[in-house]
């Protein structure tokens, strides 16, 4: 059973997904007598705990009840306030699905409790946990955002026809798996081939949820971007930021900022922008996680860099041909197929007659 | 149970599988008392037929027992004799998976063997029994081969790396899966490109199993292939046929046929040899199945002239980049991507981390 309540654990710290970034996602199940009495879940960045809901949600009597919670609490601010809280509850045991990469002022959660008398179990569905948090625990661990790439190509492998025409490769339904990952990441990116060809809006369309759109990211060396571009359509929710050249014009800089982007101007290096120097400038910025969609040279060079960590990929049974349409990887490309980056713990979900591959570099 | 036992009569006929063609892969079940009694199955073109075998390895008794055979059998040559011997085996029932396409002077199995007191039903593994012989059945109704295409990509769309290395796209257990392919079909083709490039031997290789090699059939408007290649190296059960233009120059024609070649001329039409008069000519020559295996061109003129019936597509979770780097249709190509040519009845196959994509056209 313990596996189950996890389970639900990370189902509701789902919901949190692209609200609480760069904090982690939590969910907390509180389970008394075999029945779940309380639950709870960070909702957005700077709310109130998941286990303190949870607590709060199951009204009088918690004592002797067990806490199941994906993610070590980390214990910082106020913590004498929090650590009383949780003893007056009367947690008698809490399971953790993995411990937190970042320990607060208070120690970590097993060296608080513990003493206290309440029993720690740490690595239920430990799997499972890591992947929920894999973007907040890789910006803990490194400062720069976890880096997703996604496309979605023809069974010949073309990610658009020879006139440039994507619409649409893949079905409906993975579509929308694609608009579950964009409203789980905090930056967006495509180069600005793609604004040019596509003209795309960047953001997340998902019936029946509330949304969080995810900051655009477009690179441009120099800032040649068509004008009437749906990626300059700034409001408050729906955000852009634009890596340039540090050589970019004053003139260009000024225009565009006057639509209400944010510029970012990083040195070149070998006559090109840096993958690298990218991801460095976005994690400072509390950027934790980085979803390049696209385009073909743009993802060349992500992977050149070797700064992507997770890749999915949908492919769909369809032949288009055509010996110039565009793939998903373009630039130069390894020579070897030996030298092939191999992508591990691959695994495959079919959407009708679609396959998602999913997998880690 | 019936399922259960053409099931079985489907496993056996598949034991014929490459030494049959252009007659139906054939297996028989004999079944008294729910226990198998005796099993047959379609040897090679020419030997003893599947229920006939599956009778005599019966031994005595075989009265009351009823037949399962995943195709219903073409009364012909001889036919008092066999209506005697199925007659004299006492079996009560016949279980037929599909109705065959070609009737025998004797006429249908139906017809036939209901007035003489033998039960018979259709039907049974109906999709299963059509897949076993879609290549026999396309080709009584046509006279033109069935023409499968496979390749083995790269997750980002790549046959080959820009170099033109292809070696190994696919997991050894996804090559094994396409020498499998290679021992159903009566002929396999390739471009001259693909013979420049790869120098394949396109014999079929499986461990432990007594092989056929398919016929070789290389597209080659001029006979321009290097003289030292692997397919110009011929013996009784490994032949080439090489598909070329009218307008080959005699010499050249000549030069060929002295490796033990054999040599079609196509009228040229439009400047090319027209894939539809290829499996016309193909056709002509009994061979009722072609497997195209590339490359990129040979395989776009193939989907082009709307002769391809089946594909398979294997893809393997590796990213080698490379915008030159070749795909697996080439071509013109389709202009949008709402007309791109959708496989139906779409299966998939995982195999370790790749997937193998089935569909028809």
């Amino acid at each position: 059973m313990i596996e189950v309540y996890m389970k639900k654990a990370i189902d509701i710290a789902n919901r949190g997904s692209g609200f609480v970034n760069p904090d982690p996602l939590v969910g907390a199940i509180l389970v008394k007598n075999e029945k779940i009495v309380g639950q709870g879940w960070y909702k957005f960045f700077g709310s109130e705990r998941a286990e303190v809901m949870a607590i709060k949600s199951a009204g009088e009597d918690t004592r002797d009840s067990e806490l199941f919670i994906n993610i070590e609490p980390e214990i910082d601010e106020k913590y004498d306030e929090y650590i009383s809280f949780i003893l007056n509850s009367g947690i008698k045991r809490i399971y953790i699905g993995i411990p937190n990469p970042r320990v607060g002022r208070g120690g970590k959660a097993e060296e608080v409790f513990k003493p206290l008398g309440i029993e720690i179990e740490y690595g239920v569905l430990k799997n499972e946990c890591e992947e929920l948090n894999e973007i907040y625990t890789h910006y803990i661990n490194t400062g720069t955002p976890f880096v997703f790439t996604k496309w979605a190509m023809t069974l010949d492998g073309k990610l658009a026809s020879r006139t440039g025409d994507s619409k649409w490769i893949s079905s409906e339904k993975s579509l929308e798996f694609v608009h579950h990952l964009r409203q789980r990441v905090a930056a967006i990116m495509v180069g600005e081939n793609t604004v040019r060809l596509d003209n795309p809006l960047l953001t997340t369309r998902l019936e029946g949820v509330v949304i969080s759109n995810p900051l655009r990211v477009i690179v441009s060396k120099y800032g040649d971007i068509p004008l009437n571009s749906n990626i300059l359509k700034v409001d408050a929710n729906t955000r852009t930021l634009i890596i340039a050249s540090e050589k970019i014009a004053i003139e260009k800089e000024v225009e565009l900022k006057n639509y209400g982007v944010d510029i970012i101007k990083l040195r070149e290096r070998q006559g090109k922008i840096q993958f690298e120097d990218i991801v460095k400038a976005l994690g400072e910025r509390n950027i934790d996680s980085l979803y390049i969609e696209g385009g073909s040279s743009l993802l060349a060079s992500a992977f050149e860099s070797r700064v992507v960590n997770k890749v999915y990929a949908a492919i769909a049974p369809k032949i288009i041909g055509g010996k110039d349409a565009i793939t998903p990887v373009g630039g130069v490309g390894i020579e070897k197929m030996n030298d092939a980056i191999r992508l591990s713990r691959v695994t495959h979900q079919i959407i009708g007659d679609d396959v998602i591959f999913k997998g880690y570099i």
